[in-house]
């Protein structure tokens, strides 16, 4: 029997929060979304490697890696050196450093389909500029995007009904079902001449749903007609890059877009995002107006460099593939043993899971709950994480607490 | 005579920049908008205090303060020691640090007006929730801001007929020139009941313009206003936030908004930036979904709280704007001893300065490279900003600077 944590300090902590913070944590970080209620820890005190420890000394080994960012292992003595050493030099400051040069230079090595590199800190600083490009290059205004599709919290991202959001901010957007050729037809037809760019990250990960892969062929038909009709293909990268190839998630599918975006786990948890495009969009890119009071920021691009060749030199992509496989497989059995099903969709490297079970999605929640307050620290609504830092004894532990937690619910 | 600085390292670099950046250094910090062409450096390897060192050694003493974030000085030991000790616990992790909530409880406590913060990484992050915060809390769309206002650079902000941007972007944004009550009115009476929003800096700094502060009673005419109608007052303190008055710019001018954009300053340059609001609009904040992958990182907002403390403890205002204020006289004062009207506007904190010469904005464009390759950094097109690091040292030097440049023109 494993230990079950409790959380006072993370629930004192949570009172405080409320108090001066809308919801007292605000976003995807809400602790609203982690259902059961009282399963889940709201504050980290502390992380290094694979794991973290909460504000009541609860370890967990993270499954989430801060929701993507983390892929190297917290606290990374190499990533954190780098950081260092650029910013005992310059950080922010009233002109660029070189580090931003040596960064671009290294993703246009990296990456086949960039020419080019543009540096800011949200994922959604790279979609938006990506959007902005391609109406710029076309001269035309709606964008294709696929029905469940996450591209950042900007207005026309965001899911039609939230609050504050009208139809006015989705006047321009066609959302369209994933894998569906039949779709994409339907709407080039119905918008011939009208459609700036398509959108879509390399495969379907929505939350609260089970993730898809690209059917075969998939993404060579939509990019060939995607050419007959002039409309640029933007790769939304940002949640999948360097987990699947670090060339780019979109030759991992064989496929190659006009623009890609990339965030989340490019620096290891530092802020930056870049957007890379092709060189016929140099031009456009060039033409537009975007920027930030930080996008020039060192200290995260030496976070960036440092984490891409790490990434690189540890074939990270391969071993983070393998580790989720090995993982998967074992939680997989586990379960079976217990008498369930365990659906595993997405890649290995950042799966969704999903126990089936005849009580609907309150009893996968249960179980993911049951594993967090046991130290697997996992959510049942989000695709998985796994890291470079996982490792076998992570695993181990990671399938005794599941079955554990199998046993107890 | 001064040395005149050369800049081939900062060429060279330049020349690898363009082949793997759009534009070589893009958006605001693009080399074209410094003239005279080659009087100004590209690249920065160090930077300390109120000085920085470019890459080809020559040392500059910066009144731009990376466009605003520099306020204690480079590499200020107090907050570099506060963030290297946050990120060696924790950053960005899977759940929030407590420091968020700390930073939180001291922006409260700090700002009148605010009974609640939350947390982001660009200006512009701040200003867009702002701005859905009061659709969402009005249910109307259309949003006045001043002509020549600057919010950041997503397309509704930007100025019309840049690249990319089309009338759509505008279709709600309801443009008046500043200090113009009438033209307030005129907007009000014209669009009854659906205005959601005014968002305005606290005074008005536009580029390549003389700034002009509030005209007696404007802010107290506007609020009574936009009361009256329903309408939500955003102020942008993004560019002069922590340079006129701890408790927010607009207790400065003696008006209260209803929600308030922190950014640049708040932490010395590390990534974040912050909307605070009042209570009534706390539940609206709440219900509206807004994030990103970086913005629980706990690393900037440990550097943001203890570059408040410190700000708060230096009563860094009252010392800026004097330190601004004497700068100034000494600069006013040479440039008559040489038969000039150096004409100043704006805070004494962040002065827009603009010699006023029969040949137009060329004479003062090239006094600016002038100075500026003797090593007192500053542009001609947008305001300065001073640092509670610049000494008396600096500014004799500034002046000899100021003296030797204008005698060369």
């Amino acid at each position: 029997m494993k230990k079950i944590y409790q959380y006072s300090q993370s629930r004192a902590l949570f009172e405080r929060a409320r108090r001066v913070i809308p919801n007292g944590i605000p976003g995807h970080f809400n602790p609203a979304v982690q259902k059961p209620a009282g399963t889940y820890p709201y504050f980290v005190a502390r992380a290094a490697g694979a794991r973290f420890w909460d504000v009541d000394g609860n370890q967990f080994i993270d499954y989430m890696c801060g929701y993507g960012p983390m892929i190297l292992g917290y606290d990374n003595p190499v990533v954190e050196e780098a950081v260092r050493a650029q910013v005992s030099r310059s950080d922010t400051c009233s002109l660029a450093s070189p580090i931003m040069v040596e960064l671009a230079e290294f993703l246009v090595d990296l990456i086949p389909m960039a020419d080019w590199a543009y540096f800011a800190k949200n994922g959604a600083d790279a979609t938006n500029m990506a959007i902005l490009i391609a109406r710029a290059a076309t001269g035309r205004r709606k964008v294709i995007a696929i029905e469940g599709g996450y591209h950042g919290s900007s207005p026309w991202m965001q899911a039609p009904g939230r609050t504050g959001i009208t139809a006015e901010d989705h006047a321009e957007i066609l959302r369209i079902p994933w894998n569906d050729l039949a779709a994409l037809h339907g709407v080039l037809d119905e918008h011939q001449g009208e459609i700036a760019a398509f959108i879509a990250s390399p495969y379907h990960h929505p939350v609260n749903q089970d993730n898809q892969l690209p059917a075969d062929g998939y993404w060579q038909a939509v990019h060939k007609l995607l050419k007959q009709h002039g409309i640029v293909s933007i790769c939304d990268d940002v949640r999948a890059g360097f987990r699947l190839d670090m060339r780019g998630s979109h030759e991992y599918f064989g496929y190659t877009p006009d623009l890609s975006c990339y965030c989340k786990a490019i620096a290891n948890g530092y802020p930056i995002s870049a957007l890379v495009g092709i060189d016929s969009l140099r031009d456009t890119a060039a033409a537009i107006f975007q920027t930030g009071s930080f996008w020039f920021s060192a200290g995260p691009m030496a976070a960036a460099l440092v984490c891409l060749q790490e990434l690189q030199r540890l074939d990270a992509p391969t071993r983070i593939l393998a580790t989720g496989r090995k993982l998967l497989d074992g939680l997989v059995n586990i379960a079976r043993e217990h008498g369930h099903e365990l659906i595993v969709s997405g890649m290995p490297s950042m799966p969704y899971l999903r126990l089936a079970h005849e009580d609907g999605i309150g009893f996968h929640q249960a179980l993911c709950g049951e594993c967090t307050r046991r130290g697997v620290f996992l959510t049942s609504h989000h695709n998985l994480f796994i890291s470079a830092a996982h490792s076998d004894a992570d695993l181990q532990l990671t399938w005794d607490v599941f079955d554990d937690a199998l046993a107890s619910i």
